[in-house]
C-alpha cells in the first residue's frame, strides 16, 4: 500500500513504464529479499547432518537476497530512468529467483521455510519477466 | 504474510525475544526503506527551485533506507542471536527514522512523497521502540 | 590486500574460474561502490543552480552504487558457485558503469569528484568484462 | 586511494568532522564487509562436521557485513550531516566488529580466513572509535 501511494506520488512523467508493473515487481523483491535472508538463516538452524547439503541452498538465498535488494531500489527511482540499466537488473534478478527458487523447491518437502521461500522466488521471478515484457 | 510465516517456520528456538514485535519490525523497516528510497528520488524530481531546500530532506532519506534495510536482514536473522547487536542496531534505526520523518514532516504539506515517507518512519521508529522495549 | 587473503584462503577449489580476475574485480566493485556514493553526495552539495542538470548524474551513482555493491558481494561467495548468476549480475555491473561512466565524463571538467567517479567506473567495467571473459 | 580523492574533493564544508578519522574508517568498513562475506562464504565450504560449530561465525560474519556497508555509505555522505546518526551506526558497527572478531578469533587457529577476517574486524571496530572520540 505504501509502495503504491510512494510510487504513485512521484511528482514527474515515468515515461513508457506500466506503473501498475513497476508496483508488483517492487513488492515482490521486497518480500523475496526477506523470505531468502530468512531462509538462509533457516537453513544454518537445521540439524547438523542436515547443513552439507543446504549449501547451496544457503549460497542461493544469499544472492538471491542481495540482488532483490538492489533490483527494488533501482525500481523505486524514477529520475533519470535508463532503461539498459532496468533491463540488466531485471535479467539478472529473474535469474537468481529462477535458480533460487528451483534450489529451494528441492528442499520443500523437509523443510517449510523452503517451501515457501521458494515460492516468493517464483512470483518474483514472473514479476521481473512481466516487468520486462512491458518494458518492451 | 510471507514474513510471518518465514519467521513462524524458523526451526529453531526464538529465545527471549516476542516474534510478533519482529515480524512487525521486519514489516515496517521493509516498508520504511522504500519509502525512503522512493522519497528522495521523488525529490529530486521536484522543480529546479525546490530541490535545495530538500538537501537535507534526500540524504536522511537514503541514511534512513540503509539503516532500515540492514535493521530488517539483522532481524530475519535468528541463528546466534547476539542481543547487543540487535539493540544497537534498533538504537540507530530508531535515530535515523526520528530524524528522517522530523525532516520529510517539515515538507509535507508541500510534498506529498514528503507526506507519506515521514509516517512510515513514524512506525518504523515505533516498531524498533517497542521491540526495544520488549528485549529489555 | 586482504581481499586477496581472503579470496586466497577459501578452503575448496574455485573451479573453473580466475582467482585474479576475481580479485581484480571484487576490489574494483568496492572502490566503485564508494565513489558513486560519495560523488552522488557531492552533487547535492554542488551550488543550487548546478544541481538540476546533476539530477541524472546522481540517479546513475545510486544504481551503480547497488549494483557494484552487490555483485562485490555475489563475487565474494565461492560456494555453490552458478556462472549464470555471475554472468547476469557481471553484465549489469558492466552496463551501469558504462552509463554512469559516461554521464560523470559530461560533468568531470566542471567537478573534479564526476571526473574521479568517472575513472572508478571505467575500471570497474573493464574489470567486469575482463571477468566475463574469462568465464567463457 | 579513490576512497581518500572523494573525500577531499567535497564541494563544501565538512564542518566539525576530520577528514582523515573519516577516510580511514570508510576504508576500514569495506575492507571489513568485503572479508566477512568472504568468510561466512569459506566457513560453508568448510567440510560436513566443521560447519555446525562455525554456524555463530557466519551469522556474524553476515550481521558485520551489512552494518559495515551502511556505515560506509553513510560517512561517504557529508550533505546535511547529522552527528547523532552518525553516532549511533558507528556505535552499533563497533558493537558487531567486537563481536565478529570474538567469535572469528575462536576459530582463528583452525581456519585462516577466521584469522584474518577477525583482524579485519579488530581494524575496523578501532576507526570506529577512534572517529566517535573524534566526533565528542
Amino acid at each position: 500500500m505504501t509502495v503504491t501511494e510512494m510510487v504513485r506520488t512521484y511528482p514527474a512523467d515515468l515515461g513508457e513504464v506500466d506503473r501498475d508493473a513497476v508496483i508488483r515487481c517492487i513488492e515482490q523483491c521486497m518480500i523475496c529479499a526477506q523470505a531468502c535472508t530468512a531462509c538462509a538463516d533457516a537453513c544454518m538452524s537445521e540439524p547438523d547432518d542436515e547443513i552439507p547439503m543446504l549449501r547451496k541452498c544457503i549460497r542461493s538465498n544469499e544472492d538471491c537476497a542481495d540482488i532483490c535488494a538492489t533490483t527494488e531500489r533501482i525500481l523505486s527511482r524514477h529520475t533519470g530512468y535508463d532503461a539498459n540499466i532496468t533491463r540488466a537488473i531485471l535479467d539478472a534478478c529473474a535469474v537468481v529467483c529462477r535458480s533460487c527458487g528451483d534450489e529451494c523447491e528441492r528442499h520443500a518437502s523437509r523443510h517449510e521455510h523452503c517451501r515457501i521461500c521458494a515460492e516468493a522466488c517464483r512470483q518474483c521471478e514472473n514479476a521481473c519477466r512481466e516487468l520486462l515484457g512491458a518494458l518492451g
